[in-house]
């Protein structure tokens, strides 16, 4: 039995997501014929400032206790945030009305693992938003949620990108591998003529997050544009192989996924502090990129050979320095970005929660248990009307 | 355009409502024929246990600051005893296989009235659970956060039940005005030959907090048993007189609700301390009985003559005094029980939900903005599957 019969035929929808640095909202609307989930065109994409007072307070959740009353109230702010941004894009960009939104919400908490909560194991993550309420100030159908339902099921609820990754670039003549390199870096491996199942995908370690890191503490910029201060600097070995062999994670089998908790400062200066003499921090900032463009072509080389497209996206990629090291590690593969098959790589994540909220309602599953772990398919998100 | 396209016809739906109280989780099963909204048979109705943990976690919540992973642990755990409640009537009580499941989520925020937060107006409501993690948990679809659309609208978000009291008692012939005494009483009237925008509905005033109160404070029972206390005390005009001149939200005029906040020991000993001498406990207990029923036929008699039928629910009813004071404050009127119509009066809210997520499934509207206050009529809730 269908439990939702629209007839999805030419729809347009916007997906917008909102990620844990909280930098802004990115929103993007797709256009699917309806013939196949395959086949879709991105109309645009565009990015809207978020008020600082969201990084403020989402900080202060992980930091100390907040009212109730606080975080209650932060669900509908946020609402009337995306709200805000959504309607200016509806009105500035689109000819058509959309037919609805998919929303990630602003992660606050994630711990995919169960622990003790009274007599229960419990698994939870909370992206705040209220689709309810973000429903009715926009007038349009919304889909939201779309971790719980996978953590419900035992999985991490993390990745969801590779199930569009699949819809998008699965082949019958070519293996591909898509490479996302934000804070983190993600990879997804999409065999040629594969299965949904036969999809390995996964953090696979540090993005822009360990340079950014650095960048800030000892060059006074949030990020090295172009990856300019560590191409001036030299590759430090003994900096390169202590990051090797300290990095723990990289020893984990996926499903398996990580976060600034673990690729930030502690982990930088764990690895410094066991060089005696200083090391000029160009110099560290070079080896940081060399060893981030190692570690995603390591993760990729485990899994693919030469004959894999990679295709990569995220900020990472306007890091030219990083993608030079990159290149060098991968010199067999042939690298491509998203852009080449109409995926602005700024935007990718947005694109992606269009699609998830088109499949929730098609009713087709959107989890990848091979990725995330839980014990089987499921459709994942909440709809309000 | 239709946005969701079922064939509701014949359709069986759960309604899960879990109170302030935390004293339990009531559900019934609800038949609906599918010819019209006012024709469904109520199949069967039960009340779980609630682990103790919820009720004091919830009243942590009100009093200190909470870590937002204990709020994030707390909706998915929520979602586990329902479930388990859940399965457990399913199996036990249904033949049939229910098509979805309708809830009220626990309430530990609500906050009709928006105040400044960042640099927006703010008015939100909280129910903790997480109706994704129940879907899957019981594998059935579950509609629920049916408060939040019309506090995004402009309204108080409550109360919710006057619609369903609209279509199972609206009549060509006669008026009815039904009453709910719960720990706060509340009132829908509902004149004959009216539209759903010509009803009045509103929290009246003290239900069995006021009773409750004092006698856990001087009797050490959670509550009066028959109402036995207080009919062996004596009238007390003196206290009668202050409690009617000191409730200042009689005064007040709908929409408008109110809750334990207002009517609790406060308000009781706010008017005995007036008084010069000592009272009798049994003599207070039999005054706030009577107040309590003065108040219920009050708010009745402001809005209807006697030819309009009473038709009580809620804990109340087993109070056989407050009953009796009540029909001696009504002489005039007729005062049936739900029962007399097929809802057990100790389970209205629960099937009242179950016609909530109904009304969702079929895209009807829900909230009556003269009731709640909302600026439009629209459709509540969120749809997980």
């Amino acid at each position: 039995m269908k439990k939702i019969n629209f007839s999805w035929n030419n729809r347009i929808g916007i997906g917008v997501m909102t990620g844990t640095s909280c930098d802004g909202i990115d929103i993007s609307a797709v256009q699917f014929s309806g013939n196949s989930l395959s086949e879709f065109n991105v109309i645009i994409s565009k990015s809207y400032p978020y008020p600082p007072e969201i990084k403020v307070f989402v900080n202060k959740c992980l930091t100390e206790n907040v009212p109730i009353g606080d975080l209650s109230q932060f669900n509908y702010y946020i609402s009337l945030v995306y709200g805000q941004s959504i309607n200016q894009f509806i009105e500035q960009y689109l000819r058509l009305k959309p037919d609805f939104v998919a929303v990630h919400g602003q992660t606050i908490w994630h711990q995919p693992l169960s622990s003790d909560f009274f007599d229960k194991k419990v698994a939870s993550t909370y992206q705040s938003i209220n689709i309810s309420a973000l429903a009715k100030i926009i007038g349009l159908p919304v889909v939201g949620d779309f971790r719980a339902g996978d953590i419900a099921l035992g999985g991490q609820g993390a990745p969801l990108v590779p199930i569009f990754d699949y819809y998008t670039f699965r082949s019958d003549k070519k293996s591909r591998v898509c490479v996302n390199i934000g804070g983190i870096s993600n990879v997804s491996v999409i065999p040629k003529k594969c299965n949904l199942n036969e999809i390995i995908a996964y953090d696979c370690g540090p993005g822009n997050a360990l340079i950014d890191f650095f960048t800030t503490e000892h060059f006074n910029k949030e990020y090295d544009e172009n990856g300019e201060i560590a191409r001036s600097g030299l590759f430090n070995k003994e900096l390169f192989y202590n990051l090797i062999e300290n990095d723990i994670y990289q020893q984990i089998q996926p499903p398996k996924s990580t976060g600034k908790e673990y690729y930030n400062n502690k982990f930088i200066h764990d690895s410094i502090n066991l060089i005696p003499h200083l090391v000029n921090p160009k110099d560290v900032l070079n080896t940081l990129t060399h060893y981030t463009a190692y570690t995603i072509a390591n993760n990729i080389k485990k899994y693919t050979d030469s004959s894999c497209e990679i295709i990569i996206s995220g900020g990472g990629i306007h890091n030219q320095f990083l993608i030079d090291c990159l290149a060098n590690y991968l010199r067999q593969y042939t690298i491509n970005s998203t852009e080449q098959y109409g995926i602005n790589p700024d935007y990718k994540e947005s694109i992606a929660f269009a699609f998830l909220g088109y499949l929730f309602l098609n009713e087709e599953n959107g989890n990848i248990p091979s990725a995330t772990g839980a014990n089987k398919e499921t459709i994942l998100g909440t709809l309000a009307i």
